[in-house]
């Protein structure tokens, strides 16, 4: 019996959470295209052919333009609720946290320089450019940290003893990035 | 001309930052009590003299006693502005996050999970206590995220071209954290 055949997206989705996971668990510069094609059960020359080089394959793990887009829609009115339920929710399979890339890509490397570009251009800015009133791009900021904080605090340290479920979460967080959002004086 | 003598608590501090700055950008297993005594300019059997061990180094960073203590020495009214203010100052010299920590200590060690119970038990529930009003537990933990995610935002992914002021930063956000504190509803 052989392994049903993957079409090549199948197999570039595989190669890039092998690579999410390598990056956001161990040094970059530790990392070969070996471990990653192994993790994944394709060849290095297969990822060679897809993407090129291991920095070529990192650059597309670091672009978010998707994930901001996928994090993003939502009317202004119901994005706060949106974004806390997407980073409250424990996560089914690995999918790697922005921060822990970036802890692991070494400061003042050329790689963490290109996540922090990214992220600011295409994640926080993303979010700015929604929002209206004073300072858009310090409260885009702000609701950010607020996520980036939950996502770790619950999937990182806390894991299964944190507290509250997801609704609890929900109900208390969203209201505050609600009113970051639309700018609403406390 | 010798350098000036250093009493023990000043070779302590020493030890435990450059202690610090190590579990907090290298993977724990792979430092030495020897990259440690380099850095700090002291010998590794000094180490061995004051902390007994590598992982007795480690508990003693992963003791949050007095870190929680200084946190919180503030009435309740005032705590939100005081922890935004703490955790948005740019840091004068190397100070380690736990959370940096944790992503060096590796998922499943030991290490991780005394550092995880620790933060519980001495930062969590030492904020929880202090609350009044429902779910304070859950309350403490969203605090804490807030103020972990502001920390990681500013002073590791955003840097120099973090957004607005620490004055603009705590009129922004100590107010939201102030409501987690205050059990408010939003």
């Amino acid at each position: 019996m052989t392994a049903p055949k993957r079409t090549a997206d199948e197999t570039r989705t595989l190669i890039v959470e092998s690579a999410g996971k390598a990056f956001a668990t161990r040094p970059y510069r530790e990392i070969t295209l070996k471990d990653i094609a192994e993790d994944a059960g394709v060849s290095a020359p297969l990822i060679i052919k897809y993407f090129g080089s291991k920095e070529q394959l990192f650059d597309e793990l670091v672009d978010f333009t998707s994930a901001a887009e996928m994090m993003f829609d939502a009317p202004l009115p119901k994005l706060g609720e949106r974004l806390v339920t997407l980073f409250t929710r424990p996560l089914e399979e690995y999918r790697p946290l922005s921060m822990n890339i970036l802890s692991m890509s070494g400061a003042g490397e050329e790689s963490s320089a290109k996540l922090r570009d990214n992220y600011s251009r295409q994640v926080i800015d993303g979010l700015a450019d929604r929002l209206t009133g004073p300072d858009v791009r310090l409260r885009a900021e702000l609701v950010l940290s607020m996520l980036m904080g939950l996502a770790l605090m619950r999937r990182r340290m806390m894991q299964n003893q944190a507290a509250g479920s997801s609704a609890e979460v929900v109900a208390t967080y969203a209201p505050l990035v609600q009113r970051l959002l639309d700018g609403a004086t406390v």
